[in-house]
């Protein structure tokens, strides 16, 4: 009366069971983006090995239900596992033609590695013998079985891999053979008695015979995994939300490992590193799809397969290029070989290096495949950071001890370091290190985050260390096996060279080299491609670009990248160099306004001869100056090492001058010290108590602006009063500093186009906006202290007291100093953006924290409706991408 | 045709003269206080000498025209003046029957000595001629005539007065008299002829004989004397706004120095220290104004007036009584008796002290003469603080070394000081000084401020040390004539005892004891006025009142001030105590949370103490105990001193166990250092720290509690989360402690009502008040650290580095710690209101800061509808009448 039904739903209509042909790629929510895509596959009419998809909303369920699966679960299961058996003639625990099943988590965000999989699920005493008589390969039938028992009992049972590994060198080291597969079919049969053996002694439990048992456990084990340690740091690291949970990805097995005529490999539509139009990847013949990405044996490039098996790879090319064209993206494929047919375990968006994502990008819209926009949104913008810095010089005398792949670009230096937790540790405390492993695994994320860069001495171009740093956008060099790594002694020998903890050694990840010592490192070039995407932002983005710059240099740096003017000047940069800080602390003792007049007329020609620079490289361009700004201890000797200086001079006796000079210093330090120095005299306090420091700053900006004016240069100067939280206070500094404006121009004869505005970074200020705008002709907000005062934070002291704390115990939801915090910060801006404009509205907005090199914050700015963001040179082609994202995203 | 106009108006319709007929007691803004009180005399049929207001928007368009005033001015003067001179059957500058005219300023509020007065005008070489015919009294006229040069010479043109003194000196020197009354009239006459002299020669002019001359002259000088230095010091001090302007009153001279049946004098309706329902006065007979109010002479009690002249005593006795009645408030009064003839020249509602204000308006209101709501607003609640602080111990045996007037009520004691300049520049660094002068004069206004008390050797109740002392409510003792003040020598005698600057120095301003050193004080007894007082105000305010209070002790003197809870109870003053200190450095010392809780479990016991003892003391009141706030540094020594001791001890060498210990603990403070303290590891960043702090507190609080409940007694804990800015942060406190709460509940098998609750004290927790209320059941703004981070600006430094110079430069209105910014913080906290009571209707709001004493900000609590406000006990009674005025003022 009734067909069988492949899956059935519970009471509440939820589908807990999706055959793959039930599915597509829209779905990831649901099926995590492996099952999206293997329905997709399946649909297209790939050849993918059956299977079903258990949806992320039973892993949640089973969390909910307090780690426990509901019966009609495998009930479900159970179904589905019947029209598999149907597809595949095999059937599940069958002693005769068994189907072997493989058990993987699917997120829907990737995440490489982290989570369980179970491979030749279905194999006991019984079984195995089926998969010999059905492929008449006793050694694989044996191999497949070994690797089970470890794998499952590993995964399910928690017991650690390296025992069984231990034992497989013992086999190994009796028979005295070097690789895996020079073990034969009676040795391998013996490991998988004394893996059995292993269990039961350390375990004290029979390893599980019953298929659906194993499967059963298998299912819930990778339910589990969803929150393992590793998964919670790597969704923390990569801002993943913990409660998606994983879907489960049950398919028929098949075999790369089934013979020479057998093989499996990883391969992605375009070079992942460069973005080069042509097929990239790797495989080995005769192996499983772990040998490949575990990086234990060095696979083969793609281009091998041709001559080998030229249909295979003819078949393999084809479907790889449907592929991108179904997707309309660069694919990361996963297929096997089984005697000589192909199958294709899994597609997905490929993982790429900043530089591959803008070539793949722009590639594709100028193909048409896409478009511009498109093209825009699928450049991370953070990744442009990258290519942005600084690499080797290429004309520098390396000495190169070794070379290994070129797995994540970009060049590091640091100290050696060889243990993760070390390495995490030392980079938390500032120091630049480089993690030197065998090869990495998931246990060792947090070192990576705190290296500069990755060094193995074992692994492919995707192996766990190459995929996981070109997602962090850090240098690695993998499979360097030059290297001999003793992870024990803490030394690496490369040649006649030993190398301990704590040496300094530089990689270079765009050529695999590996150099003793530090390097020199040259300004990076830009790709066309590069060039062509940032023209594409330009078009969309609404936002305007300038740059913090306190130098010439900076400043031509930053015009090169594409800013649209200087959105923050800081002078007191330009009063620390070294030969001016003696003049500004003669400045600071003199005890009188004319001895401090007489210092700062030595300081104006420095000063002028700074802008004059700036000015000229941003020529036609507007440029915001900030007049001075911290408090004046920041210019005096640091106050400790003062006190220890004289305590030394009076015990010694011996130079009575010196000491006096120093007691005097002192005594100005103490003068000056204040408890809470972040919300003291500083910014325009300073300037309403030394007005004459202002006047001089003043003064310099516009003899240097007609100094170029009359060289024909255009000059465009925005004069920026700091740290207002009351509309008199920039009144009152306004006014007087017009005043000098006016007075140099006429002196000069020249007239300048000029602004005068206030920086936006007291709350006080962004609450009393409308007040402020009306002496104001500009506001930049000034993120870094808004969130400090905003917050309470001292940021000087946040991190290392209690914020990184609040972070890992997500008290806050991202450090307010990276991202900005839209409710409570953001809150004020909107205050300040509405108030301001309700009294000036000509008023010009910017903002000039590091926020503005900040994506999700630009996406805000633009929101706002402010019309710059300001950010450091080397941020401005980050900055252009992502307004241009923040504008087609709200199209 | 036409009649001749009194005074005539120009093209704006502007009046600028006014009759005293045409005025009334309504128009002070325009005809200022004594312009408006001598207009409603006239109209009121008192005997009152003619004469005429020019009004305060002449003053201003003095001012608005660069110091001219308008020629339509003088068209008026000139037409009131011929009213006058009609009136008084005299002519100003006749020869025969001369009519002199006083002119002196009068602005809205009194402003006592503070701007200039001349008598006596109209006088020159012939006009004193018709006064000595018109009065047969040469002697007379040439005082006058010698006075009035004086005066205007020192006015007018800019002459110090001490140069006529002193000439006037040498002659009565010459003469061998002591008296200025002992001098005949042909020695005034010399006078005269000696002063017009020594103005040629230092001034090089002749002093200006033409009256019309000098009384344009005069009125000009006093619209000068609106912004003469001590005149802007006064606004500046009692908040009165500098746009204003003055009037100028000019009336028809009465001489109370015609011979001995003249006289002048002032009087209170009743007695100003005290508000006893009595006549309260001086007089002289033979003397003018002047001498009264400058204490040259010291004056008789007004009650022996009626001994000499029943019937003008009777007379003044009706027209005192009928000012009360028809002003409904206590009246100050000038007289002048010519020739027997009672003349009024002045009323205004009389300055009082804090008991003489209570007094008087609970008297009036039980007199039906105002209402209840009339007599609390007649008082200003700041006042009541005289009222309220301890007083010295009469049971203490004092060594009284002198006794003068009692001018102002209060007990002080500090260093002498005897220069105004040096009390300020003292009193601004935190010395407790007394000034010690011969007589005040308004230049001294400063020092007077920066003083705890102040003594003059001369003067009488009326002169301007008592009189500007009550305004300011602080101590003083007024012509103490046994005292031998030596101000070149900076010395004071009384007897055989020499005190010299610096010397310590009591007095009681309640009794006019001089007293040697420092003197034993005891509680204030309150007035049945002052309880009366407040039981209305109960009535009427809608705000509570708490108290702030972190002993058993301020709890219980709270509550007798009439608290209705602790609305703050700082739980760190507990950890500060003596015995205490050495177990709180032994937890911050533990390097592991084990030996953390040893310490903890050693504190407990004694807060679980001081908790019983605050809710014994608050019975069936709430307690708002906030969990501990500062940085753990403060517990430990300071920085500076650890440094140097342990510099110390190595040098020595002798105690190396000592050096240890001492470095150890350096190191810790170190450790603990921040560049930001105020911004950084504090508050629930601490509790998050180290949650078993938190634990300990709240185990404490509960402990307490129950005991209590056993015994009865109803107890209200309210546990407030300082520093909150995210609700993650408050949320995970919360839900730690409640847990503690249940706990020791459970166990002691207590059932206790208590809230948990935050401080609004971040800007962030403000914006962000719709997530924080979900998490709390009160908020309490602490305005302290909210204006402290709204403003950026560090309490500690700011005072002492640019607040004072912007309160100076009237950059800043106010001192935000004291009065509440309302455009800035105020903001803030009607963001927070509104948007917590949006998601949770029934949060208790309230306010924790300073400002919860200070009586604009308690205005603006109630506009903004807190619950209550909570601040030092002392401040409860000023709090309660604040409250009543705001609900008084809303109405």
């Amino acid at each position: 009366m009734t067909s069988q039904p492949t899956a059935t739903n519970d009471a509440r209509g939820t589908k807990r069971v999706y055959l793959f042909a039930e599915g597509n790629a829209s779905q990831k929510d649901l099926l995590g983006g492996k099952g999206a895509n293997l329905a997709e596959m399946t649909n297209a009419g790939l050849p993918v090995p059956p299977g079903f998809t258990i949806p992320t909303t039973v892993c949640n369920e089973y969390y909910e239900q307090g780690e426990r699966s509901p019966q009609e679960l495998w009930d479900e299961v159970t179904a589905a596992l019947a029209t598999v058996e149907a597809t595949t003639g095999k059937r599940f625990g069958d002693h005769a033609n068994p189907l072997l099943l493989s058990v993987r988590s699917g997120a829907k965000f990737s995440m490489p590695g982290m989570m369980d999989t179970i491979l030749n699920l279905g194999l006991n005493d019984e079984t195995v013998q089926g998969i010999i008589d059905a492929t008449g390969n006793e050694r694989f039938a044996y191999d497949a079985y070994r690797r089970f028992i470890a794998m499952f009992s590993n995964v399910v049972l928690g017991f650690r891999l390296d025992n069984f590994e231990h034992m497989l060198e013992q086999f190994k080291a009796r028979l005295g053979v070097r690789l895996d597969t020079e073990l034969d079919a009676r040795t391998l049969r013996e490991v998988v008695g004394a893996y059995k053996a292993l269990v039961l002694k350390n375990l004290g439990i029979d390893f599980p015979t019953d298929p659906k048992a194993q499967l059963r456990m298998a299912i819930e084990a990778v339910f589990k995994s969803w929150n393992n340690d590793r998964a919670i740091t790597y969704r923390n690291h990569h801002k993943i939300a913990h409660d998606l949970g994983t879907a489960v990805n049950v398919q028929s097995m098949v075999f790369g490992n089934m013979g020479d005529d057998s093989g499996t490999g990883v391969a992605f539509t375009r070079n992942p590193s460069t973005g080069e139009h042509k097929l990239y990847g790797e495989f080995l013949f005769n192996a499983q799809g772990e040998d490949v990405v575990a990086g234990i044996r060095t696979p083969r490039p793609i281009a091998e397969l041709e001559s080998d098996m030229p249909g295979v790879y003819a078949e393999f090319v084809a479907i790889a290029g449907r592929l991108e064209q179904h997707y309309r993206d660069m694919q990361d494929l996963e297929f096997t070989i089984e005697r000589g047919k192909l199958y294709m375990l899994q597609t997905r968006n490929g993982k790429r290096t900043a530089q591959a994502a803008i070539k793949v990008a722009v590639d594709m819209a100028n193909d048409g495949l896409i478009t511009q926009e498109e093209a825009l949104m699928r450049v991370e913008p953070t990744q442009l950071n990258q290519l942005l810095h600084r690499r080797i010089d290429p004309n520098a005398i390396l000495k190169v001890i070794a070379r290994g792949l070129p797995a994540s670009p970009g060049a590091a230096t640091g100290t050696i370091v060889f243990d993760a937790d070390e390495a995490e540790k030392r980079g938390m405390l500032g120091d630049k290190v480089i993690l030197v492993r065998v090869e990495t695994c998931p246990d060792d994320i947090n070192g990576m985050i705190h290296a500069q860069g990755v060094l193995t001495s074992r692994g492919g171009m995707t192996s766990h260390a190459a995929v996981v740093a070109r997602g962090m956008g850090k240098p690695c060099v993998a499979g360097c096996d030059g290297l001999d790594v003793d992870l024990n002694a803490k030394t690496m020998r490369a040649g006649d060279l030993l190398l301990k903890e704590g040496d300094t050694l530089s990689i270079n990840g765009a050529t695999g080299e590996v150099i003793h010592g530090e390097v020199p490192t040259i300004e990076p070039e830009l790709s066309p491609e590069f060039r062509t995407l940032m023209a594409w932002s330009d078009t969309f983005r609404k936002l305007g670009v300038r740059a913090n710059a306190d130098t010439p240099e900076d400043a031509a740096k930053a015009r090169e990248f594409g800013a649209e003017g200087v959105g923050l000047c800081r002078t007191e940069h330009m009063f620390m160099a070294h030969d001016r800080l003696p003049v500004v602390q003669e400045m600071i003792l003199a005890n009188n306004e004319a001895a401090r007049r007489q210092s700062l007329a030595k300081l104006l020609p420095m000063q002028r001869e700074d802008f004059i620079g700036i000015f000229r490289a941003m020529a036609g361009l507007p440029v915001t100056i900030r007049l001075l700004d911290p408090p004046l201890h920041e210019f005096l000797p640091n106050h400790q090492d003062l006190v220890a200086e004289v305590a030394v001079l009076r015990v010694k006796g011996d130079d009575p001058q010196r000491l006096a000079q120093r007691e005097r210093m002192l005594r100005e330090v103490e003068r000056l010290h204040e408890s809470n120095p972040m919300m003291g005299l500083r910014g325009c306090r300073l300037g309403l108590t030394f007005p004459e420091i202002n006047e001089m700053q003043v003064r310099a900006v516009f003899e240097a602006a007609c100094t170029l004016k009359r060289e024909g240069v255009e000059v465009l100067p925005e004069i920026m009063i700091p740290l207002v939280g009351h509309v008199n206070e920039l009144a009152r500094v306004r006014s007087q500093l017009e005043v000098v404006a006016k007075e140099t121009m006429a002196r000069e004869g020249v007239e300048v186009d000029y602004r005068f505005g206030t920086m936006i970074e007291i709350p006080r200020a962004a609450l009393t906006a409308d007040q402020i705008a009306r002496e104001a002709q500009f506001f930049s907000f000034g993120t870094n202290d808004l969130t400090q005062m905003t917050f309470g934070y001292s940021r000087d002291d946040a991190e290392g007291k209690f914020l990184t704390r609040y972070l890992e115990g997500k008290i806050l939801p991202a450090n307010p100093f990276e991202v900005l915090d839209r409710d409570g910060v953001g809150a004020l801006m909107r205050i300040a953006v509405e108030k301001g404009l309700s009294t000036n509205p000509t008023l010009k907005l910017g903002v000039c924290g590091e926020h503005g090199g900040e994506p999700s914050s630009i996406a805000f700015a633009h929101e706002l409706g402010l019309h710059y963001v300001s950010c450091s040179p080397f941020r401005v082609p980050i900055a252009r991408l992502a307004a241009a994202q923040a504008a087609i995203e709200q199209k």
